[in-house]
């Protein structure tokens, strides 16, 4: 932490600062510089509330120098973590593909659709029982009803399934049924849900909210990680912006940032970064070729009749035809990246 | 809604839209233009999903013209809705302010502040006990404990209390305390927890998110009043943009918005917009000149000594000006809005 | 200038990035912490490019601790800039409001609007004769002979007038007509364009791009300023956000800290922002509360007719109504601010 | 044009918004829905100004049906058009790199790098000879002398030049050096300029500007094309959010909605985009693979002695590392593309 002092602060002032800096119980090392002085904080574990030194008199400006996050840290963990479900894993040097509707509309659905997408590249099998809807009068999803036939896909297909919790509730029971419990991108900072996915022994998989920088959508892994749950996989989903051609704007930056900031597997959806069909194919690949981890795609086997989100979802030959593609990029881009 | 069709749309590819249309129980009405034809889609009753058309062939775009929400809409309800909070009113014709510590700290803390705020112009306690933090190692605020202290001050002052409810079981204990439960901005599309509140007879605060359109955050209202409970104050508190001099950008413009559009009280907290002091006593004069129904600032007797926020938090004597600067702006305001 | 050097950074790197900030001309104090070396740069005389540092190794990042403007920085000159156009005061506790047409139409029309606006508080008349506008085949102004009509408005009213230069051939013609120069959003950062504002003795109007962070917009005002031209009006217009409900976001935040970091008067155009005539008086209102140092405002005596932004011009009696207020909360908020 | 009429509008407000738009020379269609009627505008030639109707009384909203733009529509031209430079072909099945560092500096300089360049795959030589530049005391480039030598560079190594016009006196210059002129992205709305390139022969590098939507972009293209010019490349270059980690976000959505809308070529600059060359490889990968018609990299051969943007410079081995792997992409993408 750096306490930029304004050009006029008084020698007072400056060991007033100093002095409040000290009874927090840090060190302060004032430096004088050409034009004002900065006093470094050293020797504080943890984050320190830049607020507090912001107000202090003749203060002009607080600036952060180390980062909050600890856990998921690569400064703390040099490797890239694995996370492993059943005999799939994600991270590092793999490139795994989950897929399949935006919600379990029926059994006979999901059964046509899991064997669709695993005849063409699926590892892991995606659907949602319930549903976040922006409004109350939408379909909110098949709730146990739909956990229970996820539970039969993998039964019938053995692909591990993915699905997401939206409270603590739901949390307790999409645990029991799914391999991999999901955390949408608006409970990122839904504190509290982060906690209980900290308890669970299930890989969650946590999107970004559509207006986290990257540090926060950190620290909200770190919530997972400091309640004990170590089996974090990150997702990007694209993030809200005035532009207004594509539902959200897919942050493919945020991949090479995060895999330098963390060892945390980190994949991308491009379905709901889109919202539209066309765009969700060249997206893929782009965020194979940016170095993901993986990728989450809506796949349906009638579209045109799909309860929700039918315009992003792809026809199954486009998903093979997107498999194709990324095994060759991932490929290329494993080798590069050595 | 509008489905728009490509220029090169065959009579066929028209034909079959308005026969998808129809199927869906709408009437579809194909309107010639000079350059191509689009199709609106009548007697809808509540929202269409646009995704559904806009994949049908040869359609180029699907506009919505209608607003997906209902009750909170003032075409179904022309008059503003007051709500009553002990002899407190929030609406209409009415500028009340609520103040406070950002987190309850201690009983004895907490009632000077409340003594202080109360004799300079508040008539609404505000104190968080349960705090949504960024990091998992910051003060996350005294709990039950902190909902005591509030209920201790509404006896000692007999001012109405509000503080925020961060989950379901939280809301519970919350409810069961205080006067006005609030949903946080992270929280505002926590639809579990909006349902809840929809269940409750308490008035419901409701901060816009930060990314938040104003559709999404009336149809995050429209959950609670659907829910069954219509005391919702809506609170604008900024919104996340590219602008970095401030916490968040405050959108003042929401206010005359949120009024034409809907019937429910609107009010403003310019304390977690912006983040620093120097910027909230301007930002409260002029969401009062905008036409607000009120205020929620946080003030401290040693904002120097707040274990949260204390930059943004007002001294007492910056509180008791401004006070006295948004009374006269807003007998002003209010007598040119008649 | 700060370098903050990676926590494995072994002690040679952090040597030859001190020795690399030595060569430059600057002085480099290390400064050991709990956890990494930050290095401060001292001694720099202007802005020092972090780029530079950013990629000598082992450094993880740079952090920018003084600003790089400096004629336009309070720091360098304490007292608030008042600019004078004929009799009428800029700046420093005067509210100077300016309105007029978006376009000036005809003479007539501008002869009339002007006197409209003047008989109920305008001080300065605006109007439009060379328009930026996004299609080529929208209306583009009259051109010199909209620059003539002006001419004839300050000749018959005595209110002087402002137009905006879209570029140097246009800023010749423009200077030789108007007692201000405006420049748009769109060429905040034409530098060009500010470079020949600098050379010009007539006072500048610069309006914030609508991307623009508050450092780039002094930074375009120390363009002016460094070229020997000192009479700089900023002009905050709104912002572009997410936000669909308003043409840009008025961001009312920036009002107090350009004030706080810059000398110069700021002015607000809630026209430009709103889009939408019923925004454009409650934010003109808040603008003023804010602390701004005047308004530009669009009002036309049949906006139904305007060619260009009819539905963001007030009608007169609007017009009439919100001068009235304004005054009024302006002596409010000069008295609040002494 | 669709004009939506309020709910409680009164057929003498509908006739009269009839007779309205019937004045202006359009045919009216007034659509009769469940809950309000929408007048359908029929028979505009070119863009309609919104603004116009939205002021007339009970009308609730105006929604645009077409798109402004026209020339560069991919309606009004089926086929990609393919830009020639020299033997260089830019546009449909082509992957066109053009690298070089950002400034200009010296003969020797340009000289090696172009070497370097070449040597690894680029097909066009890049280098500013005036720049823009946020800070007036930054370097501005050494103007014509790195014109002269950008000719010296193609003169030795056949490769074809492109650099930066910042305005019209520039641009004469500029255009007299070069093969390809640049516009950047803050003049991106510099129409006077735009209008300058439409009478220049010489192909026009469009940049998007940090905040301008598709249509926006599209919108300025069409200013050079309705200038008499159809030689346009448009280049995407990051958007501004709120993320911080990148310097802007890359909107590698607008790629394939840019190719649905547009017949014109549209390649990517990563460099600026990122800001740092850690994530200038990975992005550039993605470009590619998202399906865009050509890069444009920064190299240098000593980015750390580099006089501006050496921080995202790429070294030449990571250079040729990017162009091995991208030709492959490259060709897995384009065979996907048909």
């Amino acid at each position: 932490m750096l306490v930029v002092m304004k050009k006029n602060a008084t020698s007072e002032q400056i060991e007033a600062a100093v002095g409040a800096i000290e009874q927090k119980g840090f060190t302060a090392r004032p430096i004088p510089g050409g034009e004002r002085v900065a006093i470094c904080i050293l020797h504080n574990k943890g984050p320190v509330d830049a607020s507090f030194f912001m107000q202090l008199p003749a203060v002009k400006e607080v600036i952060a120098v180390t980062r909050p996050f600890k856990l998921v840290s690569r400064e703390s963990r040099a490797h890239d973590t694995v996370v492993e479900v059943g005999d799939v894993l994600i991270g590092n040097g793999h490139l795994t593909v989950m897929a399949g509707p935006c919600a379990i509309e029926s059994e006979s659905g999901a059964l046509a659709i899991a064997a669709l997408v695993k005849e063409r590249g699926a590892r892991i099998f995606r659907g949602g029982a319930f549903k976040p809807r922006t409004s109350p009068y939408s379909f909110q999803g098949l709730g146990e009803e739909g956990l229970k036939i996820l539970a039969k896909v993998r039964a019938e297909t053995g692909m591990p399934v993915v699905s997401e919790a939206i409270d603590h509730e739901v949390f307790d029971l999409v645990e029991q049924y799914v391999d991999i419990v999901q955390i949408g991108a608006r409970n990122m900072q839904n504190f509290s849900l982060l906690r209980r996915a900290g308890k669970s022994r299930k890989p969650v998989l946590l999107k970004r909210g559509m207006a986290a920088t990257i540090e926060e959508w950190l620290m909200a892994a770190e919530y997972i990680m400091e309640g004990g749950n170590d089996k974090v996989i990150l997702c990007e989903r694209g993030v809200r912006t005035f532009a207004n051609h594509s539902r959200n704007t897919l942050d493919l930056s945020a991949i090479p940032v995060v895999r330098q900031e963390s060892h945390l597997p980190v994949i991308v959806d491009p379905s709901h970064a889109a919202g539209f069909r066309d765009q969700v194919v060249p997206l893929a690949r782009a965020a194979v070729a940016v170095g993901c981890h993986g990728l989450i795609v809506e796949v349906h086997n009638e579209p045109e009749k799909a309860l929700s989100d039918g315009a992003q979802s792809l026809y199954p030959d486009q998903f093979a035809d997107l498999c194709g593609q990324i095994a060759a990029i991932s490929n290329l881009t494993r080798a590069s990246m050595h």
